[in-house]
């Protein structure tokens, strides 16, 4: 119960600090059989890399994923699939002088008062570096989703104040891998881009919004009533780095609505049921309605900026700080693989359960 | 794994249909000893129970628990705690008209999907009238978090658009109780009142926000990386009916915020360390920092309206449907007690996961 | 993690003491539109009966469970499973003049030092009463596997020294319900009659050996490494009050065999693979090979004889103590429902488990 | 659910194939501020490592573990250790004729039946080389319960019929390290290797039996009902490969005591609760009594003989094997640092679940 394995069926057990060894995991309960496409493991890697470009992080690592078992001549064998990622480019006197410091809405005073000690080299296991292991997880639970006609995509609706269009003819998902933000409205993505350049000239960091869609999931699928679907699928979204808020479709703004205007209706057109509207995301009474699950994710801006700010060290004392080295203005365009990934877990894990208990 | 159990070292697993004999649980973990006060409980009860005023649903249960187990001489053994409550006041015939239809956003559809059949009295399972089993177990909680001294509160910041202030001198925890919405904010409660009783009359229905707080939380709970303690508060919060949206400290409005603003700084003030802000809500990396940890519940409107739908029936065909019965304009009011419940479930859980892992 | 669970998929999770208001559980997992077999459940436990004849307890109960949830129709639903059973025939008084004591070999000494507390009423929590929740859902778990083909035969095989003839003519399974031992060997049954009513004058008590077979499990069943399929089924056997040892196969007696002897050959006939021996059990690597499960559980004396017996009392005073009351002189003829019950949630559950796995 | 992770509090999650890259493992819920005996652990490896004399298997692997995270500056940081052990010896050849062969009483036809498919390599997952993690795990546990005062011994009592003498001057616990196959009487000791060495030459195997003490465990450890201390023990040791029964105290013969005889009495002396004797195995009631808990574990002969052996293969055709290649005549003695470590994550995992509840 120490909180680094995620999921019931489709386990999830993560380790790895970011100046340590190595960053890996062990996946339990994958079935066998699944041919393993390497390539869109390593690709969702590349998506998450920091150092793709000038305005994220230049610490330039090739997360190359090693797998260690769990699979033979290419497939999957049913037994737990173990990789790791070593951590190659780790300059842990980097942080030497932070070593004493609680840097400002970092983990360091959290974990200090939680365990007694810390690991101060790049924020140790509250390195976003952890999020490796749901990248790799994640894609592997993508491959086998596709055997089920299911698939997810995310992306940046947006960053800092600036909105993405998310209806109309702004609005294209072709566009999302073809701006460095992810933004599916390119105009949007411009003035993102822009802002994030003079961000980064001021030293100060940006936070955004990231939506996610899983499209295809049958009718049916969750665990009323406290594993509802969206109560997992919310807890994923919460447990990664900087993430403070999460809705399922309307979310906040169902609670200004009217029964009348929420309500999604049902018709039977060409023989079978379909809604009128999904306000409901995709899920009702915590289920699965086989519309697409639709949900937002929110991320606080980044907290290691360059200006000074007030803070204390592990003495007691008040001290000024300026955090120098490699962080991004915003992770948000990077964190688009990861909630990709921790989507995929949650919907494979449900599907599973429902495996085990339908009646064919 | 079929979701009807929460909670690790404190595990609550509910049963119980809306028009079943008894909706209860049993809790297990819990610590011995504890003097239990039966009132606090009962009060609790009192406070979701539908019926307490002319807005809610006039269906009148007395809603008494009765414990069959683990408490001794008014106390405590450490042995599973069952409880039940009668379900006295149930009119199974109310709802036969409701067999063969699916009502618009309600779990009808999905449970059919999900289990090949559906207990349509009242929803069975997939009535609020589950969440009586939270308030119990989340109030023997909290009888456990006052000899740790945790407490919590919550109330609603908004029905429908009405918002209320949450600053200033409109603000007033003491208020929260003197209102039938259980609003801290008098003025918005009048208002709030006012078109709840407007809504009922238009047979249409209302969603609102719940902000709730935990205080006295030493710092160092929580357990990263995917039970952080956000996430698993995030995954209370949405399991509850008809929350569609969760969001801890600024949340979706810290997507906005440029680091500089939301980071919160630090200061050794009379020897002891501070928090300047509490923009984190009182959790950083997943580990609560001793703030109080500030969080926000979106709910939906109601999904039974009085106006005509178009839905469709279990034998496929297009039909309208009109739905009586008794039936709240607005839930939030009631689900004040449910969201107090949850948080304290989840605090007192990572307490003891936290006391079983510390070198004390 | 509280100890009060069995189960993965198939949750059970159990609640009362043995003179509180009553003995119960929850089942949470149990698939959708199965007919209850009422008369099979409540066969069950009037097997485990107390007051079954002369030599067994003359507490007389009826035992009838009842129903709360989960149920509709006489058909699962596939939402929790809620039952109870009423102490009705409680004497709390009868041991009032033990709440000082900690009697020889029972938990009375262990209970107060884990919880610091102790409900002294007839064991509390630890009495064998427990077991009733059991046999409630080891039953429903039966009615399961007859859907699947797989079922359930435990009986007595030893009491005291008295030992069953296993082979040959002496061994007939139809005898198992026809003497009140539930011996498979009637002339063995008439032996261990006498001896249980000499020891009964004695004021002693017998402690015994029942054998169970699991028939039908399809091979494939289990989950090693760590969840092999006898691993849980020893877990499952051993949680049962008085068991102190389990065997798969040969157990024991494979430690003084050699390979040659022990391994199980195997040989193609008709077209299907079969075992030419079973010395494995019917698992091997932890998973069913789809011959029999045989498995041998061993029951110590009942800890409450009537001779007189040195203890100690809670204010650390040598004394010297008789228990009387209602007591079995051997509880292992009524423990073969509960051996078959447990058996029984072990093998669905790791069905469940297979089928969320399989490819199919 | 899928099997390869164990414990609850603490939890080992295993990974690796014998003939694959690596077999290591993840702890989870490891205190913080541990100081790692790095020596200690390598010395378990090392007692369980083949190729330790003549009689064990040849394949001479260093087994050295190497850690990856969870450790800072020599002690435990309180977050995951992930660990691996490289397979540097494997000589996945020597197994190809085996690839379509089902070898008798080994897991490779069930393996088959319940994945699909087979790592032929050396067993793969189904390999006692599997164990490497929980020895690793277990020694980590070892070094922790040493600073709670709990120690953990197991030897060798019986190889195929030879037993070892438990009482009288014939025992020595010293004795256990003096003889290749870890007896404490070494009268006995010399007579197995004798055996050893015999059936070595006619190409057949030995089963044996351990016996394991847990010395200092404090009264009150377990978590009745379901998760009685000696049921997860059983299951620990039942998990082993090999492993076909389990015993706590006296184990099957208590089958066959009176309970006058087997009743552990009380007493205090010197102001202290004293048991007059240890039938119990040190538990009662699935709790700790404060004694020392014994319990003995009987292990199969090795499935790997060389004489030949009929059986099938996957086209399902009769055919005749001779299992060459390195194979131990008996596994037991080496099985000793395995116990030894099951034993220890168990313990730990209760004393850490016991932690959590307990009111100081």
């Amino acid at each position: 119960m120490a909180g680094n394995t995620f999921g019931t069926l489709l386990k999830l057990s993560s380790f790895g600090e970011s100046h340590g060894e190595a960053i890996g995991g062990i996946i339990d309960g994958f079935p066998s059989n699944i041919e393993v496409d390497f390539e869109f493991i390593q690709l969702q890697l590349e998506r998450r890399r920091p150092g793709q470009n000038v305005l994220s992080t230049p610490r330039n690592e090739k997360d190359k994923v090693i797998f260690l078992s769990g699979i033979f001549e290419g497939k999957t064998t049913g037994t737990p699939i173990a990789f790791l990622i070593y951590n190659t480019d780790k300059k842990s006197e980097d942080y030497d002088h932070l070593k004493e410091v609680f840097r400002p809405s970092h983990a360091d005073y959290t974990y200090t008062a939680k365990y007694g000690n810390r690991d101060h080299r790049g924020s140790g296991r509250a390195s976003a570096r952890e999020t490796l292991s749901r990248v790799v997880a994640g894609a592997l639970a993508q491959i086998w989703l596709k055997h089920h006609d299911v698939s997810i995509r995310a992306y940046v609706t947006q960053i800092g104040p600036i909105k993405a269009q998310l209806h109309g003819s702004a609005f294209d998902y072709k566009a999302i891998e073809h701006n460095m933000v992810r933004c599916p409205d390119m105009e949007a993505a411009k003035e993102m881009i822009k802002l994030m350049e003079q961000t980064k000239l001021e030293g100060d960091t940006l936070g955004g919004i990231i939506q996610g869609e899983i499209i295809g999931t049958p009718a049916g699928i969750g665990e009323p009533v406290f594993d509802k679907l969206h109560a997992e699928l919310g807890k994923a979204m919460l447990s990664i780095n900087a993430v403070k808020g999460f809705e399922l479709g309307k979310g906040f703004e169902a609670a200004a609505m009217k029964g009348s205007e929420h309500n999604d209706l049902m018709a039977v057109k060409d023989g079978t049921i379909q809604f009128l509207s999904n306000n409901s995301g995709g899920i009702q009474g915590g289920i699965s309605t086989g519309e697409n699950i639709t949900f937002k994710v929110a991320f606080k801006p980044v907290s290691s900026i360059k200006t000074p700010q007030k803070t204390v060290d592990k003495k007691g004392q008040n001290i000024q700080i300026q955090i120098e080295g490699r962080h991004d203005v915003c992770v948000v365009p990077r964190a688009v693989p990861i909630v990709e990934g921790m989507a995929a877990l949650v919907i494979m894990d449900f599907i599973l359960r429902q495996k085990a208990y339908n009646n064919k």
